[in-house]
């Protein structure tokens, strides 16, 4: 089916705002509501009315009665827009506390995130399974790379062995990294890194505390 | 020292970007680098020069010579815009493998952020100790809050604890909550909740892929 949205250029809020709801909408689900009101969002992310609206509005929903949104046609709307459908593999490099958090997270999957496999240097680790995932040697990344073609890299190792790890990661033809890691990695031109800045993630929040 | 910047309004996305910056010029000081340009801090983090330059004219940064900005003086003045002289002290709430990451991550500190103590209610983890932390029964929250005047919760427990577990931190006083579960909290008027949206972070790297 064609999406005249598709095309549409999303703006960075927009999509973690659509991701908030998507996350009420199955909570309502899982309660049996079978409704919901751009208020009751509003109120619950204490945001503007209004601005649930416009985000609404900007989604192809058309599922919307007196009494409020059809909860789940509201929810496909949203995943029709984000494009949950087209799943992308990753690989999550690291296997300590944040990478085995991160194996866990069941709820990536249905946002189209598949991690299928974790890689780590640690013996005691190499061969373990965690969440269904088999842990393996990061030297086999290169080859484990060319049989599966994964894309995407989840660095989650120390920060000093950040960017060690990023260019074995590079060298064994993976293209998207999601850093964890509190290093800012130096990458070629053609790879992309998207730093999981949790230390500015928390400034924004505690900046007027 | 009174700082005329203080009071001035930062962006979301301008803090994020200075915190990146810090990383770097962190980065740079272990290497025994003394002037950075805001060409390498451009390249690095694949954005505009223009924009660097623009962020750092908006800092109290006098340090800046032919060969670029003093990386030291740099990291003080982003220190100072950011407030990260100011100690918040924080629990950790669910001794998890996330819950387990983020009190080893000693990063914080340096931002400001202090972890004092962990919670959980699993028998097994509580007495024992992270990176100089302890692990406590979750019970005593109310009682140590009152004793400690801790304001900010880091919530990690599993999802479908998430909304019972903020209703007893906030009964326990405490009036902020950065909560990395995949539920949205419903939480009285006067709690702030800042949701570390995992997922729409992750679409928002992948949007495009």
């Amino acid at each position: 089916m064609y999406n005249i949205f598709m095309n549409k250029k999303i703006s960075e809020k927009v999509i973690n705002r659509l991701t908030l709801y998507h996350c009420i909408l199955q909570d309502f689900i899982s309660k049996g509501n079978e409704y919901i009101s751009s208020k009751q969002i509003a109120t619950l992310l204490k945001i503007d009315d209004s601005q649930v609206r416009k985000d609404i509005n900007f989604l192809n929903n058309s599922g919307k009665s007196r009494v409020g949104y059809y909860v789940k046609e509201l929810k496909k709307s949203i995943e029709t827009t984000l494009g949950f459908a087209k799943t992308k593999n990753a690989y999550i490099i690291g296997a300590g506390n944040l990478g085995m958090a991160l194996a866990k997270y069941d709820n990536f999957i249905s946002y189209g995130l598949n991690i299928t496999t974790l890689f780590d240097n640690d013996k005691a680790k190499i061969g373990k399974e965690i969440n269904n995932k088999k842990i393996l040697d990061i030297k086999t990344l290169p080859k484990f790379t060319k049989e599966h073609g994964v894309e995407i890299a989840i660095l989650t190792v120390p920060g000093k062995y950040a960017q060690e790890t990023a260019e074995f990661i590079i060298k064994s033809n993976i293209k998207y990294i999601w850093n964890f890691t509190p290093t800012v990695l130096d990458v070629p031109e053609d790879i992309q890194v998207w730093n999981e800045n949790l230390m500015g993630n928390f400034l924004q929040f505690t900046y007027n505390i």
